[in-house]
């Protein structure tokens, strides 16, 4: 038997037992999520870090050359300690900025000096004055979470930590406009809105260490988009320091604002390299009363599609989520995490959210939906989960496949945007492009966003299976008109390769506004676009 | 009897007569709306056409000063011609520009002596580069549907319009991107989505009029902004011209894309000064299977505050709209329009509507709510409309208020956000500090998107009157930490009062990047932001 006991789908029968869900248990159930999800990636990070060094950088990319940018020296350290005074402010131990200096992934790894930890913008403000009269490179970093390099230095850059800045400044429980320091914590945002009846409109994998001001400097995307849209409609205003030290602030907490440019949207996806983000208003949909999970199979890729086109028709406004799996993923969650399949073994699996606010019609109207799919058999098999425990144990087949992955070794990662017509068809190419160099190569992802998530395990970093892999990957992207990132960002790893998603004169008109906005280049160099000739 | 006969809600019973309504009458209604609002617009403008020129702006406004752009000759119109070939698309004759010159409030009227009328972005290019070569000044036109002055020439800028710039390009039936030309009309492009079961994402009075150009140019709100969020969401790409000719191609049609800086977010909401959008790609919601709407009396705007949030919570993702009215605003209807009330008198009206994917479904929850709201006093009288010529009719109520305004004279005109608790005191304030020395003041607009549109009405404009209501509506805005400008943008006649909901440094960073954009300041001079000093 199964450990995740859901409602086994039985064609033509009723897919909830019961149909009276108490909704106060459903709630503390929703409290726990967050508990669940946080601990799981804190200990993730853990087992991380007891592994060995990763490479730095600098040496693994040995034709990357430092910038003008001056060195660091004592007396730089000396006034840093003036600026932020106070214990375990400013971090020089060398054992200690590891973890700093390292990506998430094991991939980048840079050798910053000092780590500096503000906790109020004016800090932050006299940070980049200081940095930006000095020409001192930075880095500034969130929770370290991103994907792409770019949240750790790749030579010696200074790093401004925002672990410091985790205030909840305001909630207006009418409006649901929350005002927060950037480095609140997702999954505690997300907790404390619970307690007020509402939610985050992002969820991630990530939830329980990366900061909203990574989140917003990276537009991150995750599981929730699908329903609330991107962080370009959810944020109403930002704070945020110019490389100068100039606090340009847009802190607006109105829902609709139009005086002059909208300055804010120019920070979101930015990568830190325009600004650091020092404080958000964020307007936050009303918590859902209900959410159910269905954790389906199917025969093929193109039904995959078929049910996602249904599920838009037949759930309509309590869609909230719509995710795929392939049988390579499977292999992941049972054979590195040694978590069982929830169903019987099929090529491709899908993961259903429903959210809404009354229970009752939301469980009506996936009923009618399930049981279409299983007699028009566009759907194998399935089970629905109903009470949270069984939500979150659904949910982690789909969260933990990033953890998963590690255990290979080395992971390629890439978060591409396709047609759905084409979606699929990079993960075979790409099988039939490594054969068996590789561990394996999965595709998983947001099918309600177009959003692929491909990956590639070897036991360890190969430069030959580097150079299988890029720029064919990139190449065969532009080819089919998608996006080389959908929503990890370009940072330090895929930079160069932007000319694939964007046209010269974009990529000109983004490195006039960095100009203007940093015209030293000290905020995070290296990343994101490329050098202006 | 009432012209509008929805069904009369009573204390304690069922608001819905019929439970099995018709969904093929629902959809041929909902094509009959965009038809009805269509014609009102269309109506409405020729009216206006008949009444006496307006005051040239440059006569208004004696202190404005002519920018140092080179007069049009000759050889100019010569060239356009050359340009573009084909009778109509180069206007120079004095009555027919003239509609061209003057703004929809009459308010606002240019001296342009040419109206160009490109039909692709090479040719819109062709034109720009001429111009900026020339230095001559270019206002981009639209539906010229603005209330700001935005749309029209302040002296003899050149007139791009996109009015032959209409082709819908491409719709992905899975998806729902659509693909289309500058110059479509929203309504138009309502009507097609509408046959494909898809759905604008926008919703304003003008939509038989604006083109979808002006509403991302100028940012538009209206009233689905409550349910599919702002055009900062929805716009996933835009091609646009630069002020020298260069097409910023960032027609993206996937829904997330991280590569690099978010370039088109800047043109949203820039009123034509940065570039001129050529075309967009737009995420169209599903169609709604049912819309239904109630029209409500309240004793207090304090009821329609808590009215507002109890329907957020029991009406949650199928509230679609959430309206208020002042008894003002119905003596409007009334006197002007001569339009009955659809209720008995109330000192304020809320207009709400559902949207959802299972009439069945939504009637129960606006049942339920309604007679939560009967029952606990809040809400006095209403009426609920389930077939489209109802609900038409109820809305129209909403839609016709800025006509009715004109019947008056003058409309001085605001658009503002506030915080909810301090919306209507501006109304109340503003009345008491005009007196009699004005026709009326009259306050509506999107309770769900704090925003009010309060209107003071005169027989003529006066420079008294102005003198009395600015700056003292933005000082006390910007005393409320409201925006001056909801939604209709600072154009022409509000640019000035930036500083009131903007901040310096926000604005010089606004005028640097306006500056490396379009260096010469040929592009719609005079408006949204001061010039660098």
């Amino acid at each position: 038997m199964s450990a995740i006991s859901g409602t086994k789908l039985e064609h033509g029968g009723l897919f909830f037992s019961g149909v009276g869900i108490n909704m106060n248990i459903i709630m503390q159930l929703l409290l726990a999520r967050v508990t669940f999800r946080f601990s799981c990636q804190v200990r993730y990070f853990h087992i991380q870090q007891k592994k060995l060094a990763v490479e730095l950088t600098r040496i693994r990319y040995p034709n990357l050359k430092r910038g003008p940018y001056a060195n660091i020296c004592d007396a730089d350290i000396s006034n840093f300690g003036k600026l932020l005074p106070g214990k375990g402010r400013v971090i020089t131990d060398v054992t200690e900025l590891e973890g700093y200096n390292t990506d998430w992934l094991k991939t980048c790894r840079g050798s910053s000096q000092v780590v500096l930890r503000p906790k109020t913008t004016e800090e932050v403000s006299a940070l980049l004055c200081y940095c930006n009269d000095r020409r001192l490179a930075v880095v500034p970093q969130g929770g370290n979470t991103g994907l792409v390099g770019g949240s750790v230095p790749v030579f010696d850059e200074v790093i401004i930590s925002t672990e410091l800045m985790n205030n909840i400044i305001s909630l207006d429980e009418v409006s649901g406009i929350l005002v927060c320091q950037a480095g609140c914590i997702l999954a505690n945002l997300d907790s404390y809105l619970k307690d007020h009846n509402f939610t985050m409109p992002l969820d991630l994998g990530a939830k329980g260490s990366c900061h909203i001001g990574g989140n917003l400097a990276t537009n991150a995307g995750g599981v929730r988009l699908l329903r609330y849209g991107s962080l370009h409609g959810s944020i109403l205003g930002l704070e945020v320091v110019q490389a100068n030290g100039e606090v340009i602030d847009c802190l607006s907490t109105l829902r609709k604002d139009n005086t002059g440019y909208d300055l804010k949207q120019l920070f979101i996806g930015s990568e830190g390299t325009l600004g650091i983000i020092t404080k958000a208003a964020i307007l936050c949909p009303q918590k859902p009363n209900a959410v159910y999970v269905a954790f389906l199979g199917c025969d093929s890729f193109n039904r995959v599609l078929d049910v996602f086109q249904k599920s838009k028709h037949m759930l309509g406004e309590i869609l909230s989520a719509f995710e795929f799996m392939d049988s390579a993923s499977m292999d992941v969650i049972r054979n590195n995490l040694k978590m069982p399949n929830p169903i019987a073994d099929f090529p491709f699996y899908i993961l259903i959210e429903t959210s809404g606010s009354q229970g009752g019609h939301d469980e009506e109207k996936l009923n009618t939906f399930l049981e279409t799919m299983l007699s028009s058999q566009l759907v194998k098999d399935g089970t629905v989960a109903t009470d949270m425990s069984k939500i979150e144990a659904l949910w982690s087949v789909r969260e933990r496949m990033a953890e998963g992955l590690m255990h290979d070794g080395y992971c390629y990662k890439y978060d591409v945007s396709l047609p759905l017509m084409k979606f699929y068809n990079l993960v075979e190419d790409m099988r039939h492009h490594l054969g068996n160099r590789v561990t394996r190569v999965v595709g998983y992802g947001h099918v309600g966003d177009g959003n692929l998530h491909l990956n590639i395990t070897t036991p360890a970093y190969s430069h030959e299976i580097m150079d299988l892999i890029e720029p064919y990957v990139y190449d065969w992207v532009a080819h089919h008109h998608g996006s080389i990132s959908a929503e990890h960002g370009l940072g330090f790893k895929k930079k160069q390769f932007i000319y694939h998603s964007k046209t010269k004169s974009a990529v000109r008109l983004m490195q006039a506004i960095k100009k203007v906005m940093d015209p030293n280049g000290i905020l995070n160099p290296y990343k994101t676009i490329p050098d202006a000739s």
